[in-house]
């Protein structure tokens, strides 16, 4: 155990809050990231890499953030732009924190459903492991949200730890993150 | 992160051998254990705390172990015995382990259902996280053998990463372990 070596890689998926949106992170996934650094990370800053996966889903028709459904193709090249820059802000968020302690990080950004991309990026990116946030939703709530986590510790082709939000931070609806 | 106060807790589920018995332990025990060690503790051995917990399994009839079906009460007891000595030389590869790098950490034993008694043990002993080997059997191989790796990822009440054997350490029939 002397010699380090490479520093285990750690992929952490990470989202904004459902409640505030961009930049903030949700709950659950700033929950997560916060315990790893807490909880394996500790004072071994060289040790590890955190790469921090964000994935964007499209919306379905495309009008979501728009004033106008009179949308001309400027308009959408804009709000496609937008929404990039208001991803890279809410990366900015984790990276900033582990540049701030002297953790090594990349982020990133895909487009798609967040449990099918994570899991396609663990195949490309091979991480030693997965952390997720989770919502720590009930069976009945589950049906109607689906858990990115769940699917994750199922199917990935890594090891996969869900971090569940404590009690005291779970909002009021607690499908909301 | 600079002050490293109260180590991590981390619980690690141990079972022995299925081909070579006690007191080897069974592939994917071993594998959870080196892997922990590798991926999280590295260099930082101070920063954790290992918690080795094995369970046994009561044998039904309690003959398991007998040459002859006529046993007195004498006989069980120091069946009982033996079955105990045994568990404890398992944990001992696990102490001795960690005692020869310098990691800090208990063992114990209990008996019962593996996945109940690891699930009641993470409430009474409240680790950080818990770490189970896993033979990563398919879904038809499941339905014979049940998973307890499966069982605490869904109950256990704290996070749990699961360590799946690697291809090159399975054995013929990936029910053995």
């Amino acid at each position: 155990m002397a010699a380090e070596g490479e520093p285990t890689r750690i992929m952490v998926a990470v989202s904004e809050s459902t409640i505030k949106g961009y930049p903030h992170p949700s709950i659950s996934s700033r929950g997560a990231f916060e315990w790893t650094l807490k909880k394996i990370v500790r004072s071994n800053t060289s040790g590890f890499k955190l790469l921090f996966l964000h994935v964007q889903v499209p919306d379905e028709d495309g009008f979501d953030d728009m004033d106008s459904i009179f949308a001309s193709p400027e308009d959408f090249a804009s709000m496609k732009h937008r929404n990039k820059i208001r991803g890279l802000h809410l990366l900015e968020f984790f990276f900033k924190h582990c540049h701030d302690i002297g953790v090594a990080c990349e982020a990133w950004i895909k487009k798609g459903d967040p449990k099918e991309v994570i899991c396609h990026e663990v195949n490309r990116v091979r991480p030693d492991f997965l952390v997720v946030g989770s919502r720590g939703l009930g069976p009945f709530q589950r049906v109607f949200v689906g858990t990115v986590s769940e699917f994750c510790v199922k199917h990935a082709e890594c090891p996969v730890i869900a971090i569940k939000r404590s009690a005291s931070e779970t909002p009021q609806d607690p499908v909301d993150d």
